[in-house]
């Protein structure tokens, strides 16, 4: 699955898709069928895995069908009993049952969040191994710095590479935290619990279902909370998360692409056979990987606002309306960052440095870059300064990387 | 094609999916190479048809070369021409000759958008038929006017429906004013029909590329326009005005959702088999309809703002990023809003509306109802109200729906 | 009035001001004291001028007691009322009988709003001046046309001056158009103009309570329309053009931020004293213009939505929310716009071009340039291309500039 | 001051107005200098507390003047010399030394947020001890719990308060969270310390210009940090933690809109005198608070969305455009946020809660409201449910509430 109107999504593999949603609400029913038989409401026939199934559903007829409940669960539940009616009556009869559409839904999409999630810190892990690397190799490695697109003091590149490190270091601490904060999702039909109780007071004389509803949390590894039906902040403080991703690439595509200019020319992307062409123009070599990464961060920040509002909007036990304009822009959202931190990842890995040209523009452009260093001349009374060297202007630039790269070196946060 | 988490977004067709895309793109070289013979520019055996082509691409294949040129065309072309080579190998030759990737996706895009927005108008049509058939029958039911979530003053049920065709009318009529703005995009590599140009003086001596251009235009039946490689009032301004159709139609789904409350219950959505059931609760007739129609309301602000931001950093001749994040929000902007109309044409065709539950509130709330026309009493000397019937305080209603159907009639605008 | 976090803020004056939107609620009461005097229902004594109160209003207080009522209007009637009491009894009691707060706030933000527009249109109009002066003058000089940041083939400066104004002229006329259709707001209680229709039935035994409304809208030179309280077409129509006028603006920072890079420096902004500093770097030379420029661009898109947002969730005769969160949003964004465009104005008509460099670089880039030129070599059998001189590979930018030139000429609107 | 076109603004106070920022900004001069002296740059005479100073300011000459370098430090700067110029001339030399305009207007917006949050903090305080009184006191008060607008099975009024709750905590923790994360800003001119580092050196022969940046961090008791000048999870982080706080009272507001609806009328806003009047309407008792704060919460998405995109377009080593977008959209979120939430705490503190008449609802819908626990029967073989009561119907309502009043005594996170 991929689409071509968004060049790269592949990338996102099979994360989030439609395929992935189903498979992980089948998931879901399969786990709470476990869960209703290790309670003894339901007979141990009842315990059928149903998520192999998922291959044999017809997508495209359950999207139609989706749309006269609202959602998927419906005609997903109406397809799978009539499989199992044959093999698996008992299967057929307790799917489902303690369960509303919403409880198997969030829960579907929050298997299929924390995957995709998953797999954007393996990206973000692989740029800060990237980005440490670069901080280290041009620790010493001056370039002009840019302020308001103009020159103000010298940098080095290792200084500009663990300021991106720093960002992408933020984003992945706060998707930590957000992707183990993920709970499933089980409320009933208002979020009561009612039939649930119900069942275990008729199966076993009364029992506890607040702790069946844990129980399916865990055989799903996911943390157990009260039903959230309109509380969205579990999906809310993803999506932010997810942001911060892009945002975290995003400023490092702006840099290469200011950097990449035939001007500038101090960065270039790896080059890679027949990217970065054009359909007219043999010599061009876009830098196509920063141009997507920028693409997918300026376009997240409103797929994130959608979630916010939704969570806004909730209103009675399940809304009329909210909760259902979270699904496209979550997937997106997922599906976009994951593309983008792996393009980031990619760039970063195979980032050319043209450090001479760096050090050329230093020296070329040293009086300008050197003009705050001799605005001090004379504050102190009886010092003066000898030395107008830009690259000896650089201030505390090396212990700010040491602790860029002791922050990426520990995994820990600080502020 | 049917988005799962998307429901009932198989009313969108094929309109503005990766194949309607490729198809329209495809569209647009066999123009351009029509235009390149007719100018004399390439030999007559170069003119064929390859939108029949579109059949035969392996979209995912081709989705996936994408990111490599950051665009759909540059693998588009060479698939094209590779299936051309053999058979006609003139048209393989001269295939996209003058255009750049830009010139052909934005005209596919143009294209594939102009098809969409006319499915839109057919809703907004029976909408405005459904709505103005409402208005007329029930000029005379009185209903409670709310405001702020209380009861003010008397109104109809046919004013409601008038106000709803007033909105509907509104947008309709930009969005038919948008639409016969969208221009063909034809402009070479950086908008100076440079190849255009230099083909036409190769081949014939010199020549008028910019007719050359407008010739394009004309074999898609668009209007021709400078490049507007980095000016996308076109674009935004569609899209501003599918937004501002499920505005409208969101205004609708949000009085249907209040007013068919079980406690209110004076409208109910159109029973339909089926339709409105819950994944637990037999009893349900959820109003389906109104739910999805909100959620695509809450929804599209946000893409269209996004068209807007890639209209505000557009930079150089062609972006770097900017357009590329056009796409999918369209696409799905696109699609959205022909899900959300058709599903308001449906709800307001089958709508049922409960007078007699309307009347009876009316008099029972008459007191509240009246206050405002108490309050007016001795105002103007000598003369006194002796007629407190809320039935009778309805104002100019009559006035106001003749107004507003004269407008569905004429079909023309007034602010 | 300032906004010390909003820079250039004061460029906006007192456009959409808090005193700017309360005086224009005062004008719009005036004329419906003057409107109903006309038509025979109040008493020729009601007919005063309360405008002039406004500068004696104690702007705080009215904010603070805004609160309760949700809006301004109601403590803003209640101190005008008693400050008329005295002098002027009978326009005390006639003050704003027949009218609802959302008819009062509504027209004086339609007021202010055009007022705001009008501002807006010169500034675009100055820009339209200074674009086409540009472009007439710049039309043969050559500069590297740059896509995806890398070079692509030559243009003109003056090329790239006409798509400026392409982009300029564009949101020109959409503003134009949607000025002239903001209507004055007047439809009492529930927009059936009832209180209205009552008051003209006891004082002079019936009449045309539309035509009374008319009257209003006519006394404030607005175009009259059937009441629009949950219908904001207009206003989002307004705001989708305004954002289309910072696009436009935001396009050309762009470029000047890219162009005026000390490595490019093909443009720089007129030099002003004092202006571009910073607060540590003497040799700083800011564009500070562009930079708030593209702060503008960048914040607006989000504003109109905000708008959009306020449409599509409009309920019930008057709404519970959405009405209100429109006031804000809408007063910054024609703010934000006049700023944008007075400095987007300013900007251009002081822009530095620096052919000689533009030139330096096209000869130093020419063979890249021309690479698109020489791949057409060989296409057209027997004719071959011997001027491989970027300076002459202009193809028809003449041409494209006079278009574009005599649409500003005319004014008149093409596609 | 108080924004009369966001009526409650008055509840935010000073807060995060261009008062506070200026006054903050002083405060980080101060400490600077403080700073400077301690490290044995400055002489101890230069060590003066500027603060005091803001009250003597002209904010609109600031305003004005701040346009010049695109934010209001220089003009600030250049005031502030000048009155130290005679009383305190090495103040006034010494001052700013070493930083750069945003070091001091990043770290003044922190220190104004950082009281803005702690305000919020406060207000959430209060609607947890509100909410967890209200889910104890009405625990066993039953009521229709609804779903997409339509009854679904009993909930009690205590659960939903719970629910409430839920939200609110989860807001609460992050934002204390982002808060603590909120560091000082220290950087020079490029973020390398240059300056600092350089005045070390001339005046006492080296020194570690980290240390001296930590200790200004230490001296306004802000977190330490590397220079985050393009990294703005800081802000990011704080902003999504807001709206997640204003999603929190949006949902609650959304539920008492509909609740407080005439014909359900199970829940009312606290009476004041005054309050929830009508311009025309004497009858009229609009849920005004609730209004407000579901205005809030259709606002502050966008605004935090803002945020990310200025951290997402960030370039170079300090911003072209993307940092001047902050400011205003964090003021407004803030003090939005604060008004928000201290309406929703009044609206709490004295919500009217009407069980008799959600009692008689449940009676009279009890037939639909136990339909799932028929759907239920016969599913347990041989046992039979004889109690069908929707009173009893209500499943683990207790429990979860005591895990909701858990989790609000503690004050601890759960997901």
């Amino acid at each position: 699955m991929a689409d071509l109107l968004w060049p790269g999504d592949h990338r996102a593999g099979d994360h989030l898709t439609d395929a992935a949603v189903v498979r992980a609400a089948l998931r879901v029913e399969s786990a709470w069928l476990a869960a209703l038989v290790a309670a003894g409401v339901a007979p141990s026939a009842a315990q059928v895995d149903v998520e192999p199934l998922a291959a044999r559903l017809d997508l495209q007829a359950l999207a139609v069908a989706s749309e006269a409940g609202g959602n998927v669960v419906i005609p997903l539940l109406a397809d799978v009993r009539e499989r199992l009616a044959g093999p698996h009556p008992e299967a057929a009869r307790w799917l489902h049952r303690g369960l509303t559409s919403q409880d198997v839904l969030d829960t579907a999409l929050v298997l299929a969040l924390r995957d995709a999630v998953d797999a954007v810190l393996t990206r973000l892990d692989e740029q800060v191994a990237a980005l440490a690397a670069l901080a280290e190799r041009h620790r010493s490695d001056p370039m002009a710095g840019r302020t308001l697109t103009q020159h103000a003091v010298p940098i080095t590149f290792g200084l500009k590479a663990a300021q991106w490190l720093h960002g992408v270091l933020d984003a992945r601490d706060d998707l930590v935290d957000a992707r183990d904060r993920l709970p499933a999702q089980v409320g009933g039909a208002a979020g009561t619990l009612a039939a649930s109780a119900e069942l275990l007071r008729l199966a076993v004389g009364g029992g506890d279902a607040v702790a069946l509803a844990a129980d399916l949390a865990d055989r799903l590894a996911l943390p157990h909370a009260p039903p959230w039906h309109t509380n969205r902040a579990p999906l809310t403080r993803v999506a932010d998360s997810l942001v911060r991703a892009t945002d975290a690439c995003g400023r490092i595509a702006a840099d290469v692409l200011v950097l990449a200019r035939p001007e500038i020319a101090e960065l270039a992307e790896p080059a890679v056979e027949g990217r970065g062409g054009s359909s007219t123009m043999p010599q061009k070599a876009n830098p196509v990987l920063a141009v997507l990464v920028r693409r997918a961060a300026l376009t997240t920040p409103g797929l994130a606002a959608q979630l916010h509002l939704a969570a806004a909007t909730a209103v009675d036990e399940r809304p009329d309306g909210a909760w259902h304009t979270e699904w496209s822009p979550l997937a997106r959202l997922g599906r976009h960052t994951l593309t983008a931190t792996s393009q980031t990842a990619e760039l970063l890995a195979g980032l050319h440095v043209d450090t001479g040209r760096m050090a050329r523009l230093v020296q070329a452009a040293g009086s300008g870059l050197l003009a705050e260093q001799r605005s001090l001349t004379g504050l102190v009374d009886g010092a003066a300064t000898d030395d107008f060297d830009p690259t000896h202007y650089l201030g505390s630039t090396d212990a700010l990387i040491d602790l860029l790269l002791a922050r990426a070196a520990s995994g820990g946060r600080h502020p």
